[in-house]
């Protein structure tokens, strides 16, 4: 450990001399100095990075299992965020009060862009040097409010804007494709409950209770805080994080209907709260300057959330469906790399496109990544499946111990934090109920409707995963112009870190102390054995290319339900009929028009649609589907290929036993 | 095509509408519109490369040569340019001029940071609605040169500092990672003077050439051209780009050599303008207002430019040994996941460490892209390798086109270009010569001690592959600041359009006129497939494990020299008997010391390190290095195995028939 303190030491000292340096050195100077200093605070966080990977590296070699990867780089960001707080002069921002020219026309009611600034002007500079009168250019930034505040020290603090446009989407987007859309659709009505009730449920409760909270704290801090503000606490701190509970539950081989139950619901309770925060924002924004409640703009903003939500949806599905098309009907497949550019290239564009008619990007990109999955990924070569996989395996990585690793850091280093015992001591306990809230009620509710019920064990392990994490974070520091606000963020920085440590942490003790079956034997072996069986034998036929011999005449209309998980399965996690009838729908649509539709699939078109379509379906059909044999239909439905079998990447270690019971996690045994 | 161009249309639409309701919103809608606009620029880029990947798709489906996608991306780039500028509304930025406060307190020789600016304070807003009076944050932006070019339209563009950060990186990374160090190193001795002496003659030319043109230039131009003006844009225009020609080359299985030298140049004259101008800008800061000639600043410019070179790749090299030392050393090759990212963050290390230290990122990712391959590459694990290839491939394919679509939109949608006819001709014309004094006496020079000389047909398709690009564009861009500068943009971007787009689609057509060999018969062919089925055997038995009884007893000191390409190769590219025996002593040291620390290979160190350090060499060698049979050596240098042998990823296509033929470009036989 050591030379990595050493170096880290280092690392400080000279971010002191570029400190120290800074301050009586030319102009140009200074740039090179700032893109110094840019690019140092990159270069802390990935020496960090680099940390992170070798002591986890460490851990899973040495089999450690109470400290998890995301609990470590919170703890790293956490010592260096102290050492740069304490250790590094403060490199402070210079001011001055500028004031317009006496003779100014201007004629919009918004400040300008930018300012003109002579310096030194009429400024006496004491120093002695001649500085040459010049104009220089300033950009706008933003409205200052506590003109007292004016230490605002940047270092090692990004713009929070980043989380959503370049940390969160790969995250988002990987969590979409790598949905396990089997068991997702099998438990869809308690993901969906859970995630929509029970998260709009969860705020509402967890706002009220602060609200209640801040009335009885003394009145310094009450005063600041709406019944919006406390609202919109709720909101961001509802979302749950599935990263540390699930890498355990994967690589102990927890049962696949809890595992599918937590990682459904935090994936969904993610862009949840985002609209919903959007929604209340804009409600504060529109209707109600005193905090005060009117039901039309109450309406409204159910409407923004409702609206919102879904065409965020429907971009991301539309993108993701016409990628489909793009990868079906052109022979694009032929050369990989075109094929995956294509892919990540439309991907973002669900981001973009999302974003620029002030949708939410992250929603579209989550269903676009879950559409990508289900249709798109058929079609691909072995190569881009591959590639797409492994690269946004690595991006989500990274972009995952980044945001944890800055939570850290930004603990010590980001200067507007507001400690309020009372608020932060409140927001536990709050956010602990609001959980409770969502769980225990909900699973009753949906007990009395459901097949197969949630036992008490698993409420009792989907009450402790509420683990709170990147989405709340982001939420959190997206805003932080007022006190309350600012105790907002740091009650959030100090829930995340202690729920990814201490019940990141924990994780398999909970397990193995609520009797939860972990293991090689549970569900997910029974039914993905013959499954993989099935892969692994067509994939040999495969790679010798299919030849002319595989059933051509082959056709029978019993086929598509063994393709469509949803439209058979769903009925046993039966809520109501209505409900149940619903899914079933879906999946024969799924499985009768969209699936031929936009993959190779069987049935082909010719088959399924009506008569007098039949030119139309002859047109979308191509040729690989009509000489696909039935029995490779598994193969076309991959959902197995993805993430969740894989919990490790297959190691590939000199003795082989070794690796193999280090992959299974028998650390523990 | 005509839903490509609607679609296009659509989105302007889209960008004129933002702008047209800009005028009178409140200041928050304002934060979201620039947000939107931010999301439909890179909407429109993103649109751009997914065409660009399409009809790239189409190109290579219908077997079109005349056009490479380098130039497609320049000409999409250009159409939509000129749309964007001639079909939209003008997003105009609103100034206004400041003054400091009469009684400011400042102490520092440099303008402040931030700018407090209360508004609407005593200006009148006509528009007739009560503005609150509010304080703002403006943030330091850079001098204001000319006071009357206010209108910065700042449509589609980007920060140029983009381009050294994000956009250059991963290609020369790629690019250096990518490269046949076998071939690279047999004509060493070529590639360093062409790339060395060869871009600092080509720069020197050019500079003197076009001062004494811009002296004979109308008056307004001329002045504002000094002889560092002039010599920046040698330096900046030298530099050749190898994309398009090689894309060809490697499709067209052309002599590997030629593909060495071009290549190898190519990479390297991008590392030595870069560093080149950067001294010159220094030389100009530090000693030369007036652009006269100081011997003592000359001097400090060369110290300068070696200084920068050679400390940059010195942290290059050291990182990527440093990763290949941490690959070697730890069993991270077991969590494939983990080592890419390791990977990964190292090498974006080098570029941030060289950075802070005021070096050349791009330099060093250069060299730090070379040693991974040569050293860390034979570390990781198979899983790895895919992934890091492909991921650099994919981001490298990404950014090129990105930065050639961006050059032709820049065209038109760039604020500070200058027309200036008589500047452009000079431009074309020193910027052939230039290179043109490159390559012929530096060849004839070369063929004095070269054993099989440099052909003439070959020095005329080094010559005709002097085509300008990324670097070129970067180095233009950066600095717009006075007229003279953009009037050498304008010219590089000119240039850079008309050798891509022209002498990219002519290459096919000239090498046949030239009549240089292509086709399978090459040298690469009778070297490479021994070789390859080494290879392949290898790794048959790889995916089974290495078991016990793979030569644990067999050692030999003949070996290492199978695995030195440079040190038994070097001297067949033959110029002096002084360089030869340096080279050989490079090549014994690289595989006597540097392969078996750095690596698996063999052999190990306790063999070829003296006796004495002995105790140091066990501890070094792993029992990998020890079991590892000799006939495995050939694996470990794994050359071929980078993206030389693949100048497109293999295809899985229906047809392998088809696929197979259109896969070694025989679209033109």
């Amino acid at each position: 450990m050591s030379p990595v303190v050493g170096s880290a030491f280092f690392l400080f000292y000279l971010l002191a001399l570029c400190n120290a340096s800074g301050a009586d050195i030319a102009l140009d100077a200074k740039a090179t100095l700032l893109h110094r200093i840019d690019s140092l605070n990159l270069l802390i966080y990935t020496c960090l990075l680099t940390l992170t990977v070798l002591t986890i590296w460490v851990f899973k070699h040495r089999r450690v299992s109470w400290l998890h990867e995301t609990g470590l780089a919170v703890i790293y960001g956490l010592i260096v965020g102290a050492i740069i707080r304490y250790a590094s002069s403060t490199n402070q921002v210079t001011y001055i009060d500028a004031h317009p020219a006496p003779d100014t026309k201007y004629n919009l009611s918004v400040p300008p862009d930018i300012l003109r600034f002579r310096f030194p002007d009429k400024i006496q500079i004491s120093s002695g040097d001649t500085v040459p009168n010049k104009t220089y250019a300033y950009s706008f930034r933003g409205e200052i409010v506590n003109l007292e505040q004016n230490e605002i020290d940047l270092k090692a603090t990004f713009d929070p804007e980043i989380f959503f446009n370049i940390i969160l989407p790969p995250i988002i987007f990987h969590a979409g494709y790598c949905l396990k859309r089997k068991y997702f659709f099998r438990n869809l009505g308690a993901i969906l409950t859970f995630a929509m009730v029970g998260t709009a449920l969860s705020a509402l409760v967890i706002g009220a209770l602060m609200y209640g909270f801040v009335q009885l704290m003394p009145a310094s801090l009450a005063s600041s805080f709406t019944f919006l503000d406390t609202l919109y606490f709720g909101a961001l701190i509802s979302p749950t994080d599935p990263l540390t509970v699930l890498a355990i539950f994967s690589q102990l081989k927890v049962d696949v209907n809890l595992y599918a139950m937590i990682f459904g619901e935090s994936v969904l309770n993610d862009a949840v709260a985002l609209v919903l925060s959007g929604a209340i924002q804009n409600y504060e924004k529109r209707y109600s300057v005193d905090g005060g409640f009117e039901i039309t703009a109450f309406l409204a903003a159910i409407g923004d959330f409702i609206g919102i939500f879904s065409l965020s949806l429907l971009v991301g599905a539309l993108l993701g469906c016409f990628t489909a098309l793009m990868t079906k009907f052109t022979h694009v497949r032929d050369w990989p790399l075109l094929e995956s550019a294509l892919f990540v290239l439309m991907s973002y564009a669900a981001f973009l496109i999302a974003e620029v008619f002030e949708l939410t990007g992250v929603v579209a990109v989550l269903f676009c990544g879950i559409c990508q999955a289900h249709y798109t990924y058929n079609n691909l070569s072995s190569d881009s499946r591959n590639r797409t996989k492994q690269l946004f395996e690595l991006l989500n990585f990274l972009a995952e111990n980044f945001i944890f690793t800055y939570i850290g850091v930004s603990m010590f280093t980001f200067p507007k934090h507001h400690f309020d015992p009372w608020f932060i001591i409140a927001g536990f306990l709050t956010s602990t109920l609001g959980r409770a809230v969502n769980i225990y009620p909900l699973s009753f509710l949906l007990n009395l409707g459901r097949k197969p019920p949630i036992p008490m064990n698993f409420q009792h392990m989907l009450f402790f995963s509420g683990l709170r994490g990147a989405m709340s974070f982001a939420l959190a520091i997206r805003n932080t112009v007022s006190e309350a606000r600012q105790a907002m963020l740091t009650t959030t920085s100090l829930i995340v870190i202690a729920t990814v440590v201490l019940q990141g942490g924990a994780a398999t003790h909970a397990l193995a102390y609520l009797r939860i079956p972990t293991g090689q034997g549970q569900n997910d072996e029974n039914e993905a054995l013959p499954y993989r069986d099935v892969r692994s034998l067509y994939q040999a036929t495969d790679s010798g290319r299919p030849t002319g011999d595989v059933g051509f005449g082959l056709r029978n209309l019993d086929a598509p339900t063994a393709s469509s998980d949803m439209a058979t399965e769903t009925p046993r996690s039966g809520e109501a009929g209505e409900k149940a009838r619903l899914a079933r729908l879906w999946g024969a649509l799924d499985s009768r028009l969209l699936k031929p539709l936009l993959t190779h699939a069987r049935p082909p078109l010719t088959e399924t649609l009506p008569g007098f379509l039949s030119p139309l379906a002859r047109i979308l059909t191509t040729t690989r589907q009509y000489t696909q044999a039935d029995n490779s239909l598994r193969r076309t439905d991959s959902d197995s290929d993805l993430c969740l079998d894989e919990p490790q990447p297959v190691p590939t270690s000199i003795d082989p036993q070794l690796s193999f019971s280090l992959r299974n996690g028998y650390g523990n045994v």
